[in-house]
């Protein structure tokens, strides 16, 4: 029987785990053995005893790793070496970004897959699309956390001695994480404006019942539905025209990411200047790369001297474990829908799926965009 | 000319102003002069130029407190021995819990005014109720505090993976703090229910959309709209019912107050001990009398041994400031609207409003309610 494995995160400050105990019995009934190793859920608020009620079996690290076929997982452990040749280890491994990561799992023997490499247009995909759960996740939060660092009320409220605006809330970028993030804002009552330089996310803005907001700047819809990077004068000019527009804002959200790169500074010093004491900047881009917004810092809450508060909004897939947990472990179960076969994981080559998201097997990393990854790391 | 002063409030942790700027020309079309202390709005985001730009003139608090014919203010300040005989002081003075104080304001002379005495059923009085404003604030901040603390959605979000339910609400306490949380976490798309003792609330509660928890004990309905404190036969039986209920919600948000009083447990350890992991209790009733919630304690997030974040939510009108000020300067302007009499402030004997509200004039405590505090502080 085959043996599905799953361990406690090692990331610092990770709390999500890559199955929840309420999708253990659907793999169960797929023929499958559960192997929790104990605790593993605890970050997400899923005690060992509810996976072991669902049907699995807990056991410490040494014995989920020994005893499982397939290894799931949020991120890469950091004790890859413990896997076995033959064994296979499924989640987001970030092969674009860390290729050698991809040579030491060929090297061991082990087969990978890896969900940020999905045909995300592919409607196959979707329910195994865990960037777009995450993104979700995430844009949810950023609305929370930007409701809750400003100092009034979202909702216009009516009372015996007048009535209260709603705020204005600008959201930059309209991917799955900045569409959260406007559904969530117009949700608790804010009059909400949206963002995207990619002329589908327009519509895709419009369809939420927010406010687009037009600059007359060129398009920038990149490979993949992601942005793609504008040249140096479209981004002055785009630059120029937020920096007006930006001002007339309580709450600004910006979720603009480009994959694998340095995310783009859309709300800029001059814009920051122009915002109002009281007003609210949260940046979910800030990392270690920078962020979206100018002086942003990962983790970090700073106020300006004109009084702009300014959240560096890392972690937050960390804050709402419960909710990213439950949403990967379905596209987790959707993977291991497709990938096993009369009990056993078996790749398809003729599966578009499996042929894109497979980065290691016999020996080898197989996937092109990871050897593409490689060859331009041993280029630099 | 009457002028009214503004001072920068002096509680610990205090962010709110009583006058916001937006109000200023509304008193100054009354013929009122304004003086403010220079940085009194600043922790509301209010900065000096906004009240200099609506008409205020900034001074330091020296100037104010000699200049002002009426200082408004939130809460007592700590250097009240600065009013002179002659001068009013009208805000929040909890003249019941600090009946001393309305003793040494008449010894100065001074005529103080407390909105916490307003008789809030007159709808006359609605729009200077800033127990109500501030309560409210208070209620929408609980919310988003329940909904940040949460590691689940609110809402019910469906995707190519799957659906997620709602999270479960419980209000325990329906007054005006309860019953804005309520309509928040319902905005949020929480499935929400709403319990109190008194029927009156119930009927509010229903009237929101929420559902009511209905449990086979005694109405609590007490003088003043507030609950009553029940009989200790009567809690016990609440609190059991209440344990068992509260048992099948993600997340409880406790705001039964009584006046002057202890807040009564309705979170007790057996009901922490029957939510699952991940659930979250935010008691905004925690403080130095105890709270509603077994062990909260305020300014304080605990979580319990099974997994239940408790937080003690305290200070919420400062994390909400500019939201709190904008309403009180409302409710200030009402009240100065109705004590101003050609130019002057005036108390007229057979005003409902102003009979209740008086504390001390021409030397002496003259609120009868305040009388019987000092009188039952005397005797205890």
């Amino acid at each position: 029987m085959t043996t599905i494995g799953v361990v406690r995160e090692t990331d610092a400050g990770e709390r999500r785990v890559a199955l929840a105990p309420d999708d253990v019995p659907k793999l169960r009934r797929a023929g499958l053995r559960v192997l929790v190793e104990a605790g593993a859920g605890a970050g997400s608020w899923f005690p060992d005893p509810a996976y072991a009620a669902a049907g699995a079996e807990l056991a410490d690290r040494a014995e989920v790793y020994a005893g499982s076929d397939v290894l799931v997982v949020i991120g890469p452990p950091d004790d890859l070496t413990a896997l076995r040749p033959g064994q296979w280890l499924a989640g987001l491994l970030a092969p674009l970004t860390d290729p050698v990561l991809a040579e030491r799992l060929a090297a061991a023997g082990v087969t990978a897959v890896s969900l940020d490499l999905l045909p995300r247009t592919l409607s196959r995909a979707q329910a195994m699309d865990a960037l777009t759960s995450q993104a979700s996740v995430a844009g949810y939060k950023a609305a929370l956390v930007a409701a809750g660092a400003y100092g009034g009320y979202l909702p216009m409220l009516m009372t015996a001695a007048g009535t209260t605006r709603p705020a204005r809330v600008l959201v930059l970028g309209a991917g799955v994480a900045g569409l959260q993030a406007i559904a969530t804002a117009r949700r608790l009552g804010a009059t909400v404006t949206g963002y995207d330089v990619r002329e589908a996310a327009q519509e895709d803005i419009a369809s939420t019942g927010a406010t687009v907001l037009r600059l007359d700047t060129a398009a920038g819809t990149g490979t993949g539905g992601y942005a793609r990077r504008l040249t140096a004068a479209e981004t002055a000019a785009q630059q120029q025209a937020l920096d007006r527009a930006v001002a007339g804002f309580d709450i600004v959200i910006t979720t603009a990411q480009v994959p694998d790169g340095r995310p783009p500074v859309l709300v800029t010093e001059a814009a920051l200047d122009g915002l109002r004491p009281g007003a609210v900047v949260v940046d979910t881009a800030a990392g270690e790369h920078g962020g979206n917004v100018a002086g942003s810092e990962p983790g970090k809450t700073m106020v300006t001297p004109r009084g702009v508060t300014v959240v560096g909004a890392a972690g937050l897939l960390a804050q709402l474990p419960q909710a990213a947990s439950t949403a990967y472990s379905r596209n987790i179960c959707a993977l291991l829908g497709s990938l096993v076969r009369d009990g056993a994981p078996v790749l398809d080559p003729d599966d578009e799926i499996h042929a894109a998201i497979v980065v290691t097997r016999d020996g080898a990393v197989v996937n092109p965009r990871v050897l593409a990854a490689l060859g331009s790391e041993v280029g630099s």
